[in-house]
């Protein structure tokens, strides 16, 4: 099963594409959509919608992760990314993918086994589990597979976590 | 000039296109978009996004307004509307229109020429503005006629509002 993490933003999407085979996953590739603060806003969300398509239409997988968005200070923060975060969900579910969403607590949870991991260990553990040389940069990458890793190892519960 | 005026939202999506020459301006039409709350969140998106797609082909709009967000209070619901108005503007500009944005502010001082007019007012004004025997139905198609009507009538230094 090849399954796309996305860890979502408006300046930085990063994505992770790992293919998983019950306990074992390996990494296919990951990376980032950079969008500049310089460009149009709504330009912006397009070059990040198709950038997704591209990614989708490369790699082929099957199921999508997504890490969902937690504010408490910033609201217009919040909206913003939210906008981004809504056009990347348009473009899995225009390519038909299913998909899935896991909050930062599940995906400390599933990777590191203690939801209060710090985002180093986390990052640690991505390197580990799929047995790369180096830690993934950027952080966005890093997270973005942490979550395709999360979707993997629930794969047998995944239903509870399909995105309503 | 003919103008689509948005009121970004999930479950429903308000539109009203008008015909503006000079400060007089005509009804074309108004509606809604509507999800239902049982679909599963990307469809609904999906449906959004398509649904202001074929909004923009039955009418060809030249320029595209919509009101800007503000929520102080559910940081949650913010973001599902982000979500929203993210791929309604995605739509726009899948379709090369320019889009505007008015505050809720700026619309009321436009429409009612009052900055804290209550919503009734400035559906009264619409109605009386577009030349209607009613207020438009439902509240969020009055609010997408206001925000065109506002656009309309800023045209002169319309620059200022582009989205950026």
């Amino acid at each position: 099963m090849i399954i796309l993490g996305i860890d979502p933003g408006i300046a930085i999407v990063g994505y992770g594409i790992i293919e998983c085979n019950g306990n074992h996953s390996k990494v296919i590739d990951y990376g980032c959509i950079t969008t500049d603060a310089d460009i149009f806003f709504p330009e912006r969300l397009k070059i990040v919608y198709n950038g997704v398509i591209d990614i989708i239409d490369r790699y082929n997988p099957e199921e999508v992760a997504l890490e969902e968005l937690f504010f408490n200070k910033n609201v217009k923060t919040a909206i913003k990314v939210g906008h981004a975060r809504g056009v990347e969900i348009l473009a899995c579910v225009n390519k038909n993918l299913p998909i899935y969403e896991y909050t930062p607590l599940q995906i400390k949870q599933s990777v590191v086994g203690y939801g209060r991991a710090e985002k180093r260990q986390v990052q640690e553990m991505v390197k580990i589990l799929l047995n790369l040389k180096e830690i993934p940069k950027p952080d966005d990458a890093a997270d973005a597979l942490a979550v395709a890793i999360c979707h993997g190892s629930s794969l047998n519960f995944k239903e509870s976590f399909r995105m309503k």
